[in-house]
């Protein structure tokens, strides 16, 4: 889990496997490609139209794709019910929904569920109000750990030597506000811990703030991190704080966790479901 | 999509190909399943534990298995991602997301969201409050159509071909109450089309009753399927009705489905995120 997501090689030194050349068809796609034609895949997937032709025609006919009128190619509905087990995805969201819910109704603003992959966040779910300002994140994005509120908090809670590696690499900057210093980094996530919330504020972009809480799965160890995003200029952090860690506490205990290290015989696991 | 889903081959007559072999990896999971060493893996994909090592080995480098402590594989995040673009997966439900909270609001009963895929509906989305009476249904899981309120509002709307065969093969009854006979199931659907609403009282379960409202796409087809879930006990048809149809026809115009058939401009697509 501690690679980095982008620096997975597709081969291992020499020519492309049968299963590489596949899954690069299913990388094809992605939030700015999420319909492509034969074409587009051939390109974007580095294969020649023949073989990326052939691979099309075995994900449509087992439903991992699935193909328009025009022509154009999506992601299909039996890839999404396979991807619907995965246990730091649809089953985690599944079991924090109900505490997302509450958290949005106590608050109104922006709510997200976000686990880590590597260096980066990514958002398992987000809510907002129909009417609710746009955050410009969706479900499926990704961010370096340092630069928002459930990333911080994730870091925090991370092995010491993971931490100690990411605060040593080029922090990447999004604001003037963003945190770039390895220090200043340092004295935040010891800061998050001592609280139990982090705070990222501007850090993503120069008008919202998010203040983060760690869920915690049935071992104890960190498993995801929930967060309310809200604009910076009426944020009230110490009224968002306590509703934050709420819920992330809550959505802890669904998953086993016992504050006293217990653990209560049934707890929902969410790869159990 | 008019095939049945559990009726598509895995390969074309001969010996498995590639993207079979590959695939049926992914297939061994399922919600009975969620979780496998090698040797389930290999039993349940039908492979030789060599080939199932090779593959497994492929499919957890690019991240769409993941293996904890205990060498046990789960269903990964990056797969997870990839599925999320799915417009008739999560990428639907990021748009219906706010009517079925509010139906949620309105009802505090057990909300749906479904779509057909072939003979079936599959659940995209289903809220329920943490307290809620529990009904045994999952995101992911399927249902023939005629019985389930969903499905009656899908059937109702589909194909006059698909229709009549959908009527014309046998009808699987789970309780008393479920309908089996053709004649009395093409009532039912002009019933559907005439109110516009399906209702499914005790057809799964002899205690549960489900309301659904179709939900139509830009094109105005019907794309989906909106219900609530009661105890038939305390069913009150009448109020729930006018309910989950404005929930249905709310997420329609989200995704830009106009009552006189005109198309908003810059209507928010499901398959644009």
């Amino acid at each position: 889990m501690n690679a980095l997501p982008h620096s997975r090689p597709r081969s291992r030194g020499g020519a492309p496997t049968a299963p590489d050349r596949l899954l690069s068809v299913l990388a094809a796609f992605d939030h700015e490609h999420p319909a492509l034609c034969l074409t587009d895949i051939s390109r974007r997937a580095g294969l020649s139209l023949t073989t990326a032709h052939r691979l099309v025609a075995a994900l449509t006919e087992w439903g991992a794709l699935e193909r328009d009128e025009s022509g154009v190619y999506h992601v299909g509905l039996r890839l999404w019910e396979v991807a619907a087990l995965a246990p730091r995805g649809l089953a985690l969201r599944q079991v924090a929904l109900p505490y997302l819910e509450d958290l949005y109704e106590a608050t109104h603003e922006n709510v997200q569920l976000a686990v880590r992959d590597g260096d980066e966040v990514v958002y398992i779910e987000w809510l907002s109000g129909r009417s609710a300002v746009g955050v410009h994140i969706r479900v499926g994005a990704r961010w370096p750990l340092h630069a928002t509120g459930v990333g911080l908090a994730l870091l925090a809670h991370g092995d010491p030597e993971f931490q100690q590696a990411y605060c040593a690499a080029p922090l990447a900057s999004f604001t003037p506000y963003t945190i770039t210093d390895p220090s200043r980094l340092r004295r935040v996530l010891a800061e998050v811990r001592r609280v139990g919330a982090a705070v990222s504020d501007r850090q993503v972009t120069d008008d919202a703030l998010s203040v983060a809480a760690p869920v915690r799965g049935q071992d104890g160890t960190v498993a995801a991190a929930v967060s309310v995003v809200v604009p910076h200029a009426d944020a009230c952090v110490p009224t968002l704080v306590p509703a934050v860690r709420l819920a992330a506490r809550g959505i802890s205990r669904a998953l086993g966790w016992r504050p006293d290290g217990g653990v209560r015989p049934g707890g929902r696991s969410a790869s159990a479901h």
